[in-house]
């Protein structure tokens, strides 16, 4: 029970860490900041927390881990390329639209990971651009995909997608589900008819 | 011909000044940075150049303007809307190719511009977006583009761009024509066949 308080504890400080990072940057957001908003004080919080690193380090991780194993699902699924890239471009842009605050963050303050994780983090991303390319690659081969720079197709599709991070939130008058097959729509089908 | 000495002079100057600025930001580029670079001494430049300011608005503002004239022109042109949008794309496009480094101080020193020449270019900024979603908009109505949200179509198709200025040199193993087809084909006609 103790551990679990502890947990959700440290789950708030994160989500709190990280609509105060994606607000002010990292480096203009200071404990005594993060302790007014979660209503804590900066002592009660290395009970959770163990430095503003250590939060960061939660944060990007959290956001590769989840795309890289949204990928390697993904990858193993017995669906066409097509499929294959519909749904890790869903997935995607779901990580955006439920965890914007975060996804921010790892876009935007992965330079501030300390030496030994930023390049942990570097790996990680290149892993996902890696996976993702050769999933275009393959259905190219197959004759799923037009056939095209597999770089340009890659960073045209990560690149599509990023406004979302900045954009959405509820009230802008189209659900999530709409905004993402909307998205698809445009990168697999094209918006011409 | 002074006169046209004075004008290259001043063109030379805000070429390499928008370099530098992409590079270290328009806060970290000194004019003591810029004379080093285009090899004239600070007081000289300043026949040529009034301020840090005058530069950072003709960076912005040349790029805004060609943007909307692209865009006007277009707007008048006797061909489908298919047609348009992609003109409109290709020619958004080709000026991240060709100026690469006035696209990026556009897109990421604008905040630095004073009062009212920032006012004028968010406002540049919005009729450029309103005239994209307009010719998107019309576009579904006349039946040739899918009937979508026209807010992600625009957003979507901008940010899908916007990795280019970061990427293309000449080197990647991909001209400035198949990248730009490339692109064309994924937000037109889609990535699958």
């Amino acid at each position: 029970m103790a551990k679990k308080v502890k947990t959700n504890k440290r789950q708030v400080i994160l989500e709190e860490a990280a609509k105060l990072f994606k607000a002010k940057g990292f480096s203009g957001t200071s404990m005594r900041d993060l302790g007014s908003q979660v209503g804590m004080e900066a002592a009660s919080m290395y009970n959770h927390i163990s430095s503003k690193d250590d939060i960061l380090e939660s944060i990007c991780f959290h956001v590769s881990n989840t795309y890289i194993s949204q990928l390697r699902e993904i990858e193993q699924l017995p669906v066409s390329y097509v499929d294959k890239l519909k749904a890790l471009i869903q997935l995607h842009v779901r990580l955006m639209i439920e965890d914007g605050a975060a996804v921010s963050v790892a876009n935007n303050d992965w330079k501030y990971l300390s030496d030994d994780k930023l390049q942990q983090f570097k790996e990680a991303r290149k892993a996902y651009e890696k996976g993702f390319a050769e999933l275009i690659e393959q259905g190219i081969a197959a004759g799923e995909f037009q056939p095209m720079n597999v770089s340009v197709a890659l960073f045209t599709i990560l690149s599509a997608v990023r406004w979302v991070e900045l954009w959405y939130r509820p009230g802008r008058g189209i659900s999530a589900e709409e905004l993402e097959e909307n998205i698809m729509t445009i990168l697999l089908n094209g918006l011409a008819k």
